[in-house]
């Protein structure tokens, strides 16, 4: 029998366990034991360390907060609840996991004020934090002056089991301590459960010397569920090392408080059922009604207002001591991180004509990336070990390093999900920069998870990437893309821009970045090639950025129309040609990006490709996957539905039928 | 000046640095770097330790050996070569990266045999490495007797600075330690340069902590350029230890004896170019010309074909006196290596009817999979960590852990893609194991890269993906799959499957077990609902492996066609019942397999589509993208192309318009 009389840490922490108890019980749904069992951890770190301010979610310096195990989210709404946000109320408890409810069955940051990213797949969470911490090093290095630190902030992370089991887990944090990231601290809620069971059946090695050898300080606590001193000391240890991010493993009971379902997977992802909730009551002496809390708990949560609002008014001084002092950096902050980008930028988008050398789309690319660099002070990304590949390396910067957090170039090494995860990250700073990951489009499939979810969470990313077809040879077909185009074009909210030439390209940078600052945020993603095209006459920035649109024409309608993307609108011009010089009446219309054109209205897109007009010939090296859309059944798709080869570009694209002559043939077969 | 007599060591590993210099600068494309410095390593390996038959590359007890580092295939085609497969002659040599050549661009078990995976993407290799150990470990603990080990080889890995930096390999890497695969040996050729340049940018790591914290026996060899016996120690170091699997870290110079280009990216990926080979000729002394192998250095290697005919005689008698001695053993030995799946297996898979209980399809797996355990020998599998939710556990068998090797039931934690290129190692062990793989459908993002090597590598793999939409319910948008099955059925030579019911999924793994042991093997995907769905009049087995067919039908020609998959043939199935009453022709087609479907004869798909009906609704849960080639432009399709949300699933998939009502007011509208 417990004593009626709690601490006041116990209260409080015991408020977190059984509103998260209550919320699951009632959705009859979600997972308890995470809460239950970190919340002791969580209480210390948001009583005594976390810097927000509850009533302003959005307040520049604030610590970010993530829980990479969003699966334990009621942990964090009730948090968010009892500190005072007013993002999330008792009502909103209540209807933990119903149809649009702000408490969603994982953390959304789209839905939810006060959450930073959107979490639920494993990984992602820690990975995301990474990028937080390095748009705050990044900004710091900038902005910072030494009697004026407005950039001063730090992120914390509760991650489970099953995060550092992930492989992207792995990639980011190798990222992190190669970074020196000091102000990034992570508590593993180390419970040795998973859904399996024990983690005896599956996770045995030793987690620290892992992060030991990727550079972190490391630490433990050996008693996660009442050695609240412990877990402050380690934390405040934490902070004290600045050259490397810290892990703090605490171990902890999953469930705590469970009398028969503690320390089991019987609590990590269903409610404890009825029976269960009232002797979980009884064991930790809880006398309070269903989503009762004692009102000297929430009275101890809620001085996070007066707390928060005071660290953030101090902020709003420093800020204005800065502005003073420094006003051309203050005014350039400020703009930054309101997301307002420089007036005129889009004057520094390179303009191609047809005189202009035949190039790849990844040089155009890498062109406009560094026109666009010292026009846009948030523009900022790097490559996935291919930077001499991807052309995204901006020469007016220099590497992102330890020391060096000021430079724009970021080094991912061979970590394309980390990588992705970690721009997600950046977006999600919210402090208006830009960040751009490129890869070779084939290795989309090491980083769709974070690619979907930069979709999902609107994230304002570009993801770069290059050597687009089997047009990029003798690597073979490990290396060829044939299904990604369509896949990537499947995954709603995500632009996929494969420009033509020079001016798609600086069209599709445009775009992108118009999408990542827009409301709502938004990722594009573009596909380019490794190998020359020529400039086409006809093409613009303006048209392209309508994601569809006609490049030539014959008089009057059409008989046929010619829809080609990237390298393969070449295709369709020389062979346009050929058709109207027998006389035929063809259009060509370049078709960039799918999404971008059916977002135009319909009076545009009618006017593009008439309904009337039915017969029509698609030309992509790709899969035909999807493209009986748009040629419908009167039309015909070139396009490649089978693996790739190892063999020169040119000779592959050839031999699969990515030719004038074939394109003549078809057309000819279609108009019949 | 080099004195021109040269140890055969030299000579011998010259041969291999100068094969590959030569054939990367005759192609103009490919990778010198990793196989000059690798060489030495490779050598050794190959000289002293890894068994093999050059001429029966398929020997059942050979060692294995991956080149994880697929760029640098030239160093392994050179070992073909030399050590006297026929797969790789010189003239394949020349024909390096050129069309259909057998010496592709990165290594292709398909294409060349002698080359046991397909690699190239990193990370790849040394995890499907955890496969192939994997599989030896296995067979070893279910076959081999303590007077006759007929199971017992290694598998050795040669690994680059990039391979270590993708997640996938520290998942597989961590698997591998938990299982304490003693046989695994792993060359990590430590050149310290990578495609951005140094490593010292983005990969700064103390790779042998991590890979002790992860379980393994670390060592490392300082000069892996020039002092072979250190390299030869280390190997058989590590052949010593048992109970972990060894990692060799092998310090070298890539591009080792390019005057001008070792030790920097530029040897890495392209050909060293006209003046540098000769250089590099000088500089090592070599006076051979193109393509020309020392005669000396030629017998020294071909040694190897006495060696590896006396290993397999060997080894054959053994198998002889097993045979005797252990006539079923042997008998059952054989078959299963032999890929024959033993008479009337099928009779095992459960048959449904209407009046078994409404079960969800990820149950009804459970089932299939529980009764096809026993009648299969080499089914075995696992889940990402949530075989509770996937259903994948096999209750005759117990957990596959160390020193329970002959269990059949794998835990691979939460580790997608780790468990991917495990499963794929393991089917490429090529002894009829039959391996499976689960997780959340949502989590292919996570392992895409190897289910797209599982198809182009023509792996006997069957990925087992519940959860497969909106109807999850309250996990939410990060967990409910939209573009999945769209995207996975984009990726040539994977099966898609999404049965109906239980008869459907019963047939979805008849045909998947089918293909497994099929010519070429290949993959299969199923998709599967976590939601209770009746069993449906008119389904079986063999008409679910046809991947389409029809269901119910109406007398003479249809007016309208219901397409349905999965869980929505049900709404299919009740909306013609409506549609029927009211004095309408309706056809109701299951497709669960849009793959085998294309796969029958013209015939059979006319009869199931006529092409004359042009009225046709598609309904499945998932993105619209890709159906109008089978509703065409007067046909509907009901589908989600937008992010689902948290709620409980029945809610989700009637908000959505999935129910019954929404396909009737869709039919009416296409019957106009």
């Amino acid at each position: 029998m417990v004593a009626t009389t709690q601490s006041i840490e116990k209260l409080c922490i015991n408020s977190i366990r059984f509103l998260a108890i209550d919320a699951v019980e009632k959705a009859n749904s979600g997972h308890p034991g995470l809460p239950m069992g970190a919340a002791p951890m969580a209480f210390v770190l948001w009583d005594k360390f976390l810097r927000f301010n509850p009533k302003n979610p959005q307040w520049f310096n604030r610590d970010r907060f993530v829980l990479s195990a969003g699966h334990g989210c009621m942990l964090h709404y009730a948090l968010l609840y009892l500190t005072g946000y007013d993002s999330v109320s008792l009502d909103d408890i209540k209807q933990f996991r119903q149809w649009e409810s702000k408490t969603p069955g994982h953390p959304e940051n789209f839905m939810t004020e006060g959450v930073e990213v959107t979490t639920g797949p494993l990984g992602q969470g820690i990975s995301n934090a990474v990028g937080l911490a390095t748009a705050e090093a990044h900004l710091a290095a900038r902005f910072n002056k030494p009697d004026c630190k407005i950039v001063d902030h730090y992120t914390y992370v509760i991650a489970s089991d099953g995060d550092l089991m992930e492989g992207v887990s792995n990639e980011a944090s190798s990222t992190a301590g190669h970074l020196g990231l000091g102000k990034l601290i992570v508590l593993y809620d180390d419970n040795h459960i998973s859904i399996d069971g024990e983690t005896e059946l599956a996770f045995t090695e030793d987690v620290l010397k892992r992060y030991e050898g990727l550079g972190w300080h490391i630490q433990s606590v050996e008693d996660g569920n009442t050695d609240l001193d412990s877990i402050e000391k380690a934390i405040a240890n934490a902070k004290e090392v600045t050259d490397k991010p810290s892990i703090i493993r605490v171990t902890t009971t999953i469930g705590y408080g469970s009398p028969n379902k503690a320390n089991s997977h019987d609590s990590h992802g269903a409610a404890l059922g009825k029976d269960e909730v009232a002797a979980t009551r009884q064991q930790l002496g809880w006398e309070y009604s269903e989503f009762e809390i004692p009102q000297d708990a929430l009275n101890h949560f809620r001085k996070a207002i007066d707390r928060g609002a005071q660290a953030e008014q101090e902020w709003n001084q420093l800020f204005a001591e800065y502005k003073a002092k420094y006003a051309e950096d203050g005014k350039n902050f400020e703009q930054l991180i309101n997301g307002e980008l420089p007036a005129g930028w889009e004057e520094a988008l390179p303009k191609y004509t047809p005189d202009d050398k035949a190039d790849a789309t990844r040089n155009q690319s890498g062109e406009v990336l560094n026109a666009l660099s010292p026009a846009l002070p948030g523009l900022l990304g790097g490559s996935a070990d291919l930077a001499p590949s991807n052309k995204t390396y901006v020469k007016s910067s220099g590497d992102f390093q330890k020391d060096e957090y000021h430079n724009r170039n970021f080094r991912f090494g061979v970590r394309e999900h980390g990588m992705g995860a970690i721009c997600n990250g950046i977006a999600h700073h919210n402090s208006g920069l830009i960040p751009y990951g490129a890869t070779f489009l084939i290795f989309t499939d090491y980083m769709r998870g974070a690619i979907r979810l930069s979709a999902l969470s609107r994230a304002g990313v570009i993801w770069v990437m290059t050597h687009d077809s089997i047009g990029l040879g003798e690597d073979g077909p490990t290396h060829q893309p044939i299904e990604h185009i369509a896949s990537l074009r499947a995954i709603p909210n995500l632009a996929v821009f494969r420009p033509a030439d020079g001016n798609e390209t600086s069209g599709a940078y445009k775009v992108a970045v118009e999408r990542a600052v827009g409301t709502p945020h938004a990722p594009t993603l573009l596909s380019l090639s490794r190998q020359k095209l020529p400039n086409l006459a006809g093409s613009s920035i303006e048209k392209a950025a309508k994601g569809g649109y006609v490049l030539s024409d014959s008089e009057g309608t059409p008989e046929l129309i010619l829809i080609g993307t990237g390298s393969e609108v070449e295709l369709c011009v020389n062979a346009a040609e050929q058709l109207r010089q027998e006389g035929k009446k063809v259009r060509v219309v370049s078709m960039p990006s799918w999404e971008l054109f059916e977002a135009q209205d319909e009076g545009y897109k009618e006017s593009v490709l008439p309904q009337v007009v039915t017969k029509r010939v698609a030309v992509e090296a790709g899969t035909t996957f999807g493209w009986c859309r748009y040629v419908g059944a009167e039309g015909a798709v070139i396009g490649i539905d089978h693996f790739g080869v190892s063999a020169p570009g040119g000779e592959a694209m050839e031999k699969f039928g990515f030719n004038t002559e074939n394109v003549l043939a078809t057309a000819k077969k279609v108009l019949g």
